[in-house]
C-alpha cells in the first residue's frame, strides 16, 4: 500500500464486442469443449494451460477438498440458507467464512513448512532431506507446536486419500523431494512423539503444491473454490432434506433448559 | 420449517477410520484419479456420475462462468483483501455475496421461464414451441419486463459463448426442446421490440440447464461455485499486482472534490 | 444502472488534516460525547440529529432487535469462528448473512403493507382505518399468505416488547396512524383465523419505522447493524465457553449413524 | 476443541411465552427506554450495566468508529449491493469481511501492546512508564514493526479525534496509566523516529479500551459493530445516489485499455 500507479492493469480477462478472453485464450473457441473445470482453475491461477499429467494431479487435488461431510462450515452454510434462502451466494459465503487458519490452515502450513525447509532453489542440490526431517521437526516440537499437515482424529493410522494422492502424483511426475521429505517428517514425528501420526489430506495437499511451485499464499484457495462446490451441494440437499431448523430447536431447548431462568 | 424429526439425515458424504465414502463412492479409490472437478462438482450435486457426454457439457457450463474480468464482484473481493490480507476465505466470501439478482439471476431467471412454459413433463410430447414463444414474450412485454437471459451491453450482436455452448450441447445430446424454445423466444424478443437482443451467456447456460432437467433454485449454485474459482485467481493477481489502493485513493480524492468542504 | 455520471458524489462524511465531518457535524467536537450510539446511527441513516423524543424511541427499537438468544444467525457465527478465529469480523459477517426473508423480511413486510395500505400522504386525511385493516388482512389471506408481523412460536397471547415499545412510541410522540393500522389488522386478523395472532416485536418495529417516515427498504438495515452487536457478543462467549465444537460432533455422529454404511 | 461437554450453556439471553431476558435484565421493563444503544452493547459483552460515566466513554468510542468516508469497505458493500439488491445484509456482510489486520487490527494491536508492556495486575503498583515506554518502542523499532495506533496518513500532526477521546476519558474517570503510556510511547516513537507520528483513532480507542480492561481479543469487535451501522448508511446512499455502476465502468475501461487486445 501507499504508493499509486499511473494506470491500473490487470492480466486474468478482457472481452470486446465479439471476443471473450481468459488468460490469452479465447475462451469459446480454445476453452469451452476442450478444457475440464480443474483445467481452467489451474489457467485462471497460474496464468498457462496444464499439460495432461498437471492436470490429473490437480483435479485429484482439489477434489480431495470439495466435500467432508457435515462440518463446521456446511452446518454455518445450512443455517444460513434457513433464514435467507433466497441468497443462496450468501449461505455459501457464509461457510466460506470459517475456512480459516484451523480447518485449512494446516495445508498452508504444510506448504509453508516445506518450503522454509527447502527453498525452491535448492530443489535437485541433494540437501540432506533426512537432516532436515529431524530438524523441521525438532524445531516445532522445540515450540511445542504441532506439525502441519500430521495427525487425523478419526483416520487412523493412515489417512486413506494420502497414499492415493502420492501415487497419482508419481504416476504423473509430480513426486520428488517435498513429497519425500514431508514424508520423513511423518516418520520422524512418530518416531519421537510416539503417536500416530499419518500424514493427512491436507498434508499431502500441501505437499503436492510444493512440488508444483504454487505460492503457499494461494494453497488456502484451493481449498475455497473447492468448499465453494461442496457448499453448493450441502444448500441443494438442506433445500429438499431440511435440518438446520431441527439442529437450533433441539440448542434453544438445550440451552434454555440449562441456562434459562432459575437454573 | 416448524416439524421436528427425529433422528437428523444427510446422504452426500461419510467417513470412518479408513473409508471416505461421497454419494456412495469410494473418495480414494473410485473418484480421485477418475474424474476431473466438473465431474465431482456433477456427482455432489446430483448424486450420480456424469456420462461421458454429460460431462462435456458440464464442464463447458460452468467454466462459461468463471471469469467475466474486472467484475463488482471481482473489485469488492480485492477491496476486501486489502483490508484482510490473512483472510483469503473471506475475501472471496465477500465477492460472491453480490451474486444475487442482477448478475446471476438471469441464468436462474431464463431456467425459470423455461420450465414455466414448458414443464419437464411436457417435454416430447407435441407442444407447439412457436406458439409458447409467442405466449411468453408477451407476457414480459405486458408487465414491461426484461426477458431474462437475452441482451447484452457488449457482445452484441450474438454473445460469443451462446452458439459455442449450444455447438457443445448438441454434440453431446443435450440439444433438445429447451434449447429451441430459448431461441425461439430470442427470435420474437427481438422482431417484437425492434432491439438486438442476443442470448447471452447466462441464458444459454439456463437453457441447457434445463435440457439437464436441474431445479432452476439450484441453477445459481453453478455461478457461485464458478465464480469462487474466478475470484480466487483475482486475489491472487491482487496479492501481485495490487490496484484496490488506487481505486479507494482515486475515490476518496473525487467525492473530497464534490461533496467535501463548502461544496 | 446504465446511465453514466461525471461525478460522484457522497454526502455522508469526509476529512482533511484538521477535520472529519460526519452528516455536516464535526466530529470530535459535535458528536463525541453528545450523542450515544443510537443517535449516530440516526443521523448516519437520516442525515440530521434526532431529537430527545426520537432519540428515545430510535435507541429503543434497534435495541429491541439486538440480541435473541441462540438463533441459527448465532449458531453460523460461532460456527465460523471455530474454523477462523483470527477473523471475528469474518465470523460476523457469516452470522449477518443469513437475515433474509425469514427472520428479519418480516420487519420489513409490516412495513411495506403499511405503507401500501396508507401512503404517507394519507396519514392525517381522515382515512378509515378499520376498512383498511379489513381490506389488507383479506387480500393476504386470498393469497394465502402470512400477514407480516403478527404471530409468534413462544410469545403468546402476546409479544412482550410490543406493548412496551408502544408505549416508548406514545409517550415520545410517535404513535399514530401506522400503530393504529397495526394494531387492528392484529385484531382483524385473529378474529378471521381464529389463531392467537400477537403483534410480533418485527411487526411493532415495522409500525413505528413507518410513524418515522424510514423508507421500507432499509428497516432490515436497523436489524443488521443491531444483529452485529448481538454478533460480537456470542463470539466474545463462544472465546470463553466454546459449544460449536459439540454441536458439530453430535451432528457428525449422528448423520453417521442414520446414513452412513450399510443404513 | 476436543473435549465434550455433557450439556451445553450460554448466558446471554433466553426466553420464554411472556419474558425475554438478557444478561439477567427483563428486556421490556429494564432495557427498554432505559438504555442507549451503546448502554445494551455493553451490557451485551460485558454482561453488567454501564455506569453513568462508563456509558459517555463507552459510546464515544464505539461512535468514534462508525464511519469514515468512503473506504474499502464501504466500496465492497456498495459493489455489493449492486448485485444483490435484494440481500441488504450480504452487503454489509461483504463490507465487513475486510475489516482485518490492515484497518482495524491497529485497534487490537494497540491494546495488546499495551497490556503486554503493563499487566493489568500492575497498574497502579508505580511502574515506570517512561522506562516501559522505551523499551516498547525500542522492541518495535528492532524488528523494524510499526508501532501500533500511531501515525496518520491524513490527520497530522494530530488527529483530532484522539484529544477529544481522551477528554471524555478523562472527565470520566477512565484515564489512567494506559492512556498515559500511550502519550508516552507516542511522544518517544516521534523522538526517535523524527516523524510526526499522532496517536491516530484506533490508538486512542485501544488505550481507552485498555482501561476499561477489555480484553484485546474483543476490541475488533467493537470496530466491526460500528462499521455495521456505518455500512447500512451507505447502502441506503447507495440506493439513492449510486455511484457503483460507475466506478466499476470507469475501471473496466482503463483495464481495457491497458491490458487487454495487444497490448
Amino acid at each position: 500500500m501507499g504508493r499509486r500507479k499511473d494506470k491500473l492493469t490487470s492480466n486474468i480477462a478482457w472481452s470486446n464486442a465479439d471476443t471473450i478472453t481468459v488468460r490469452g485464450l479465447d475462451l469459446p473457441s480454445e476453452i469451452l469443449g476442450h478444457m475440464n473445470l480443474g483445467d481452467l482453475a489451474f489457467l485462471q491461477l497460474t496464468g498457462r494451460k496444464a499439460t495432461a499429467e498437471e492436470s490429473k494431479v490437480f483435479n485429484a487435488i482439489v477434489i480431495t477438498l470439495v466435500e467432508h461431510g457435515i462440518t463446521p462450515s456446511a452446518i454455518a452454510a445450512r443455517m444460513t440458507y434457513m433464514g435467507a434462502p433466497e441468497s443462496l451466494q450468501a449461505a455459501v459465503a457464509a461457510g466460506l467464512c470459517g475456512l480459516g487458519t484451523v480447518f485449512v490452515g494446516s495445508m498452508e502450513g504444510a506448504s509453508k513448512m516445506l518450503y522454509e525447509a527447502l527453498p525452491a532453489d535448492k530443489v535437485g542440490t541433494g540437501v540432506d532431506l533426512d537432516a532436515l526431517a529431524v530438524e523441521t521437526v525438532d524445531a516445532f516440537r522445540a515450540r511445542r507446536a504441532i506439525v502441519p499437515g500430521l495427525g487425523h482424529p478419526v483416520h487412523k493410522p493412515i489417512d486413506p486419500r494420502t497414499p492415493r494422492l502420492f501415487e497419482i502424483a508419481a504416476e504423473n511426475g509430480k513426486s520428488g523431494e517435498y513429497i519425500a521429505l514431508m514424508q520423513k517428517i511423518h516418520a520422524v514425528a512418530e518416531e519421537k512423539s510416539g503417536k500416530m501420526l499419518p500424514i493427512n489430506a491436507t498434508g499431502a495437499v500441501g505437499a503436492i503444491c510444493c512440488e508444483f511451485g504454487f505460492p503457499w499464499k494461494i494453497v488456502r484457495g484451493f481449498g475455497v473454490m473447492a468448499r465453494a462446490i461442496g457448499l453448493v451441494g450441502h444448500i441443494l440437499e438442506e433445500s429438499e432434506n431440511p435440518i438446520s431448523y431441527d439442529i437450533w430447536q433441539r440448542l434453544e431447548e438445550e440451552i434454555l433448559e440449562t441456562s434459562g431462568p432459575q437454573k
